[in-house]
């Protein structure tokens, strides 16, 4: 069963094998807390986004921290979670098809589940498999307030869904979900605030109309990494999906999070640990963490902490190091900062836990390669 | 132990829920054969790529239609299609450090192992390791034509190590490989013939220089699938380490295979099978695999038969298809040819064989995530 494990607890950071997938645990640790304060004080929930880290380990400390549960994309990943202790859980997407549907209900007899819609069938689809269950499935209509994605358009028609909802024998009427993704990756802060001002009030227009139809909504969820302090001073938003505020990454590393102030705000605490493996020509070294160790899909891994050296490209194997110096030698190793740590962390089946130079946790990616 | 499995046997196309990774297997199998053919016409030794696929079911399939081994690309990779019954296995990598110079030397012990080296002192390691297992490693010495990545200089740089190997009691100098990787994805035939040429001129001055200093240099080990035909006629090269011949995808689909004539040579066998789950705005749907069921690393994937319809951009567990008719219902089901095999293969833990409408097959892709 324990496949594929990169080391063992008590081993120095040394002795792994590379490539590996590391977690900086005292930097870890920082974000979650930084996180769980700020929404503290905020007085909203955080429903962590668990499609970063696939891993019940990490939800349970995420939860064991303040957050009300997690969400996730896919229905094997939800499955997954709740499998490994996970108990409020989610699905913030639109779960289409019987074999899907089917089990998102039966996972609802085993945890508490959510999911959103945009279509009516749907919404019927969703019934009848609670019903068969004998659950009840709450349940939040998406709204597209920018992003460009899944979700009806914002105010009047989330109406009709929401009523269709009440009237669902088994599913309850939740309120609404608001995400407003790609703004998450504005680089600007200006041009950010901007587009997730529209966003709010989009949201805000939709809970008005759904309101004035006589439903209660509840619940306004949406919000990232990228944008969270906006949707939390709406004043309409009262759940915070963040994800990746726990590892960021290099795309995230390139955002100005706080005007210009070049404050990330967060730590990178995920990395790719790696190995030099060839260096035969001047100026190049090639490593050992190719396309199949990290995610090149939002840019190219950056190097810590070795002024002079850049990751330039990769091939499946492979990595590129420019190396003007000639500083590397064989089977040295670095740490990459992923370009995007979502897909990233899905090509490994455990993470290793350091603090002070050694081991101390390995967590399975619980919901590595769920995504159904 | 089978996780993630994706379909039954005998179940019917239309019940497979997505994403999954599906083999046409007549299309699998016609482009296995005719390859096979051509080598066998043109007298020249197959040994297959397998990180293209990291199962050691397609491996041993190729090997019983005339391979004489496959490659892989890491030690882990290799103990994993051994494990399976692959018997006869090249890294064609430099493989760097004492944990895995000792699992490649121990993999000896199974199976036929060769492997390629740049440096100097890495033959000292692996001949240390391989008395330490009492066995002989058969090793390449890697020279770069032109990729740019790893091995030495060609012509004269190739000496010393070769004579280094042959004094190496538990080491065999077996001779060279010389890929020229880069060139595989040259989209113009005449630029990507002429890059081969200066790759043949290269390799074939090294063996001429190994030659000059006494030595034996059996092998000449290299070429893919995009310049297979140009290595086979050079005379010199004896041995082709082609991969994604058996699959192709979106990226080797766009490359001019034969002098502008269209013909691809070989065929789309592997598939990414994905369901709409959003089409709440018109124009637009949104499918259910994204960045985590196929690498866009090459480019975005693209629809089968569904002219009208593109896949236009990806996001973690998303994918954006621009539908200007309006064609897709909910729940409708396409297949993606994927920008890139060998990394989206790696995100899947099987390939569902499907034949005439069917699952004929489901092979565990037995080296996922194997990158150490």
């Amino acid at each position: 069963m324990a496949k594929n494990v990169p080391a063992d607890i008590g081993m120095p950071l040394d002795d792994i094998d590379t490539p590996a997938l590391l977690i900086d645990l005292d930097a870890f640790e920082r974000n979650v807390e930084k996180m769980a304060d700020f929404t503290r004080e905020a007085g909203i929930r955080l429903r962590c986004h668990a499609k970063t880290h696939k891993s019940a380990d990490i939800a349970k400390y995420q939860i064991s921290r303040g957050a009300v549960g997690v969400c996730c994309q896919k229905v094997s990943e939800a499955e997954a979670l709740v499998d490994g202790g996970v108990a409020d859980i989610l699905v913030s997407n639109e779960v289409i098809g019987d074999n899907k549907v089917h089990r998102l209900a039966a996972l609802a007899r085993r945890a508490r589940v959510l999911v959103c819609v945009d279509d009516p069938e749907n919404i019927s689809d969703l019934n009848r498999a609670a019903g068969s269950q004998g659950v009840v499935l709450e349940v939040l209509v998406e709204i597209d307030v920018g992003a460009g994605r899944c979700g009806v358009s914002p105010g009047q028609a989330a109406v009709p869904l929401a009523k269709k909802l009440t009237r669902a024998p088994n599913l309850k009427f939740t309120g609404i979900q608001a995400y407003q993704g790609g703004a998450q990756h504005i680089h600007d802060y200006t041009e950010r605030r901007k587009a997730i001002d529209r966003a709010i009030e989009r949201a805000g227009d939709t809970v008005a109309r759904i309101t004035a139809a006589g439903l209660s909504c509840d619940t306004v969820t949406g919000a990232g990494t990228g944008s969270y302090r906006f949707e939390a001073g709406s004043g309409l938003y009262n759940e915070l999906q963040c994800g990746s505020y726990i590892f960021m990454d290099a795309h995230y590393g390139r955002i100005d999070m706080d005007r210009g102030t070049g404050n990330a705000e967060f730590e990178n605490s995920l990395f790719v640990y790696t190995s030099v493996m060839s260096n035969a020509r001047p100026g190049i070294a090639v490593c050992d963490a190719g396309l199949k160790a990290h995610s090149v899909d939002s840019g190219m891994p950056v190097i810590v902490d070795r002024p002079g050296l850049e990751y330039t490209g990769a091939s499946d194997e492979h990595g590129q190091i420019s190396d003007p110096g000639d500083a590397l030698r064989l089977g040295d190793k670095l740490f990459l900062v992923p370009g995007h740590c979502d897909p990233t962390v899905n090509l490994y089946d455990w993470f290793a836990g350091v603090r002070n130079g050694v081991v101390e946790v390995l967590w399975p990616v619980s919901a590595r390669g769920m995504c159904v």
